[in-house]
């Protein structure tokens, strides 16, 4: 396994869904920010399943406790060791994953991998648990990005076949918080809970898309050729379950363009240089252009579902029906918004420290 | 700047598209295995410009020299240094582009970047050129995955509007090379070619997609949580100039299914553990399921184009207008396939060794 | 700061002397591995100051919670997360030494980089107590080393003046724990105690040598040029507050050598491929020969002492004295051994990792 | 086999002893520097065997060839790769070295490690040749130190039994080029070279010690816990062939005082805070105090020797005698003064990129 993500500004991930704890130690943090516990909490908050449409019945309080690296309410440049306590555990669902692999899951490939050793309650290290931990470091990540006024926001764009109408970049921020559904769009949030609650009442899930904008980025950032922008966003993003696809500004649609119509012009605009339309989604060369980054990430519907399906018996090596108890949402998406920002703002993070746009210091 | 990917098999790309040399060193490759400079030379061919629609008249023979790693054609254990010579070099189009820098191109932030010191000839480092290097490290990464009966093998899938009818990936291998743009379907490879054509004569370019598969993978490969297979593959993808989007599967289709729809059906076939269809792409929880790994790029058009294009002057700080000479691809799409097998392939390899998968030593 | 170390098998360490904990996270354990936690424990209590010779006042019981990465009493391929909490904090004297640096400790320079941010309780990040994470990490590392049948073992070998008669590799398992100092002669130990009470009794202290010897490993391990064996087993000792010097085999005596005198002569012994000497520390090449690996630690003397020290006040940017109050060890060298145990057993096992030689999955 | 070091500046070495060339490519040096090539041949003079006292006859003009990265005399921000081609090759004498092991060398393990697979011509990629790459990059890292007034500056304090009297670091610069041996103390050099001539006529070899120390280091710099400058010095240092020993400070001698003695003593001295003596070495806690840095590196006699030694017949099983053939030094202690230097540079460009010392682009 490889549970440690960066260079500079690194995140080393830990724990299980039926573990005791869920954790994460962000270690290269600059010293001297100050660092609210409660900025913290805030986001996981967020992640919360409370108050979300086709949400599991897991309540989890997810308190998040600092184990190290902040002294009298600042970072020293000490590892950060930050820790959710896993207090709603139901494993008896679980016994059987090993020999019926679910559908969607990495049970069976998981299996093979770790000699069937791996912890299968609750998915183990594979749940989408531990995204608790990936956004108490994006928390850090973001309190950092802010000394040098770069804002990281995501919103829900799609649910199923239902699309948000397109949002300027700049107005998600005051825009992305207006409904539990994490969408800049009033009306399509309402049909986005209708979708989900239409899935979970014939015992399925749904799916979905995340965009996420970043504010404020200074030209120049990124490591080419291996480690640019899209390429270290990207990786993060596919760090998080569920995540099948990831494009940059007009992504996909971009292909079907012509070269006049793709590039993006640069014109000055209050002595600054901008380009006039942003469908490269802000990233050229894999470097940053100073105009806001746009990445969008697609999600898998949840692979746990209620309905029976089609699986197999890994001991008797014959076919089988299975039919999933336990708990589960109907869709993971909403939750999955502050997961997103929190994946880009590891990774911008990282390559803020790495050109020197980011110091160590706060001074 | 970061030119190396890879942990275990380290690849470091070197070289600029007007300098002396496009080079690679391949550190990490199993010792012993036999290494014929032909078949790196063969796949650099595949890159080439000759006989492509579209294509720049730059001509280059990209003949492969290795300067290390080799002895009596076997690989040794040690870094395989190659290099083809860059000889073909017109630089003059390009002293103004500091300047005034082209739309879609890295001139811009790479200045900003590296202060004005990076190397505008050609691009320097910003130029699909240096994806020779990539093309010879991918040959040898794809030698070292046949040793465990993987083979990569990419086909182009869109080309602008054009759309080719799905191939089954068992199938890539034996038609993915029946026409010059490496597409499977003969009717969509001649829509392709005109569609290439009407932009060429337009003054215009145009984008497209490859897929890539991979076959014979076992199941349990990847380094889930942060080194799944999807985020380094789409790392290594998104270091492609031109590269916007990734996606594995169903990709940003599955966003749109119910679960019970996308779910993959596990099923026994003859002894094997497989699914009914493969919307995954082959991946579950970062890790191989033993399905053909099956993951798209979308290319944007070349940004180079001989139409006029809206940019700034940075010294006056004024707006311009700016024409493109030099020469430049109409369609880098078919030339790219290659290249994306030898993404697709380095970060499998590296992968493969990292889970022992494969041997450091063929015995 | 840079709070990781290896590829394979990555250990981060977190936490400060008088943070709530002390901690570390060990990635890439084979999956499938007996752990009892009692094995993490036994090698804390040898770290535990309890029964040294001028050991520190301070007495913590150091009990291992383990947070993640077992499940039902083996490792699963996961990261385990292993702290010990800090019970016994007294603060209260380092409350100066942001202002008056004490000499020898890293106070003056941690202020430079940090800022001034960095934790000052009992040294924060910089404090002895923080090698209690290196000492689980090192018990992992130690039981995974024995599937293959290696052996790691340090004994204390010199304390200030005072030289233990040399010991044979293979003698070492067998005496080093036969007395408080982990001396494998017992003549040598009581004079190591005479010494450091000699100098406790003078209000200061003393340093010494610890040798560690690993036995059973294969030849060929090692990833040299860049991380042979000698490179990766010195980067982990320095890793150890006190270390300023290491060295292999014969080490600084074999400079004064002639090269017929120095060169370990091969010899067949029971079919295997052996070396009638052992000056090169089972090391050539930073490959593994095969021989005992054989290294030195020098350890400076314990820099917190009792007496007055010259120092400067930063504040008023003058001369000044100081007198330290606080717990301290007159010397640290005999807990400080199975730290060198857990550091060479950290790098070993991750070059064993690295090479093949050790396998992820135990079967 | 892990052929690259550092950070953000990542040296890639490649290259065998009897193959086409040596290499190295330098990833990560800050753009914009004035680069001359004379600054490079400089440094791989001063590692010619010319004028050497007791070096191999093997002369190679080892003129350095700048593949990549410069443009107009400056560095880009892109990878440095250099090459000097391998002229003088005779291969003859080492067919037999792969059943014959040599004693001291790297063929028996290495030929176990790579499954006989590694080139044995030379020494393959064990030569101590292989370090013309390291000088090269080394010679990159000075340069870089330099723009922050760091200098590197190594001397031979030990052949053999003979020992240089103390210099004191400001010196260094001044003395250290004064005869062939890089010995700051002519008498001591004159000694030296008899202590060579003897070995040599004895058919035999001799070691030695280098001590290098590098002036002007800011305070602060360094990675704790797991990359201070100790740590990322030595790992450096053991990369070089032959290197058996590293201290740093009074080293070996730190474990023989007692702490008022070792502790290095605060003052203020021209409104800097400075040390007294510096017996830490410019070192505490893993950082810089802004004292110079002072490391020793041992070495262990050639191995090559004239003279009949014992091996064993890995094809037949049997002990058996080796006399070696072939071109060789009796000391390469003096060769190795700027290899030591360009390993230090190296370690420190990448800590000092690491913490910001050192600006990625020079303005």
């Amino acid at each position: 396994m490889s549970n440690s993500l960066g260079v500079l500004f690194r995140v080393t991930s830990f724990g299980e869904s039926h573990g005791p704890c869920i954790g994460v130690v962000v270690d290269g943090c600059p010293a001297g920010l100050a660092l609210d516990a409660g900025v913290v909490q805030s986001d996981l908050d967020r992640r919360s399943s409370s108050g979300q449409p086709g949400a599991t019945p897991r309540r989890e309080p997810d308190r998040v406790r600092v184990l190290s690296g902040l002294y009298r309410g600042r970072t020293t440049g000490a590892p950060i060791c930050m820790v959710v306590d896993n207090t709603s555990q139901d494993s008896s669902a679980y016994e059987r994953l090993a020999v019926t692999p679910r559908p969607g899951h990495a049970d069976y490939p998981a299996g093979v991998r770790y000699g069937g050793w791996n912890d299968p309650a609750g998915g183990g290290r594979f749940s989408g648990r531990i995204t608790a931990g990936f956004v108490m470091a994006g928390a850090i990540a973001r309190t950092v990005l802010r000394t040098v006024n770069v804002e990281v926001c995501a919103h829900t764009v799609a649910i199923g076949a239902v699309e948000a109408p397109p949002c300027a970049p700049e107005d998600v921020p005051d825009r992305h918080r207006a409904n539990a559904l994490s969408c800049c769009d009033g009306a399509a949030a309402d049909a986005m809970v209708e979708a989900i609650k239409a899935a979970q009442a014939a015992g399925d899930s749904v799916g979905g898309v995340v965009e996420c904008v970043a504010l404020g980025l200074p030209p120049g950032m990124g490591e080419p050729v291996f480690a640019g922008v899209e390429s270290e966003v990207a990786r993060a993003l596919y760090s998080i379950p569920a995540v099948k696809a990831v494009e940059f500004g007009a992504g996909f649609a971009l292909s079907r363009m012509r070269g006049s119509a793709a590039n993006d012009p640069f014109a000055m605009l209050h002595e600054r240089v901008v380009t006039t339309k942003n469908d490269a989604g802000g990233v050229l060369g894999g470097l940053t252009t100073g105009m806001p980054l746009v990445v969008r990430a697609g999600f898998k519907p949840t692979p746990s579902i209620s309905r029976a399906q089609k699986t197999v018996n890994l001991e008797s090596g014959t076919d089988t029906e299975l039919t999933i108890a336990g708990r589960h949402d109907a869709c993971i998406v909403p939750r999955a918004v502050v997961v997103v920002e929190a994946m880009v703002a590891i990774a911008l993070c990282d390559l803020g420290l790495r050109c020197g746009a980011i110091q160590q210091v706060v001074r």
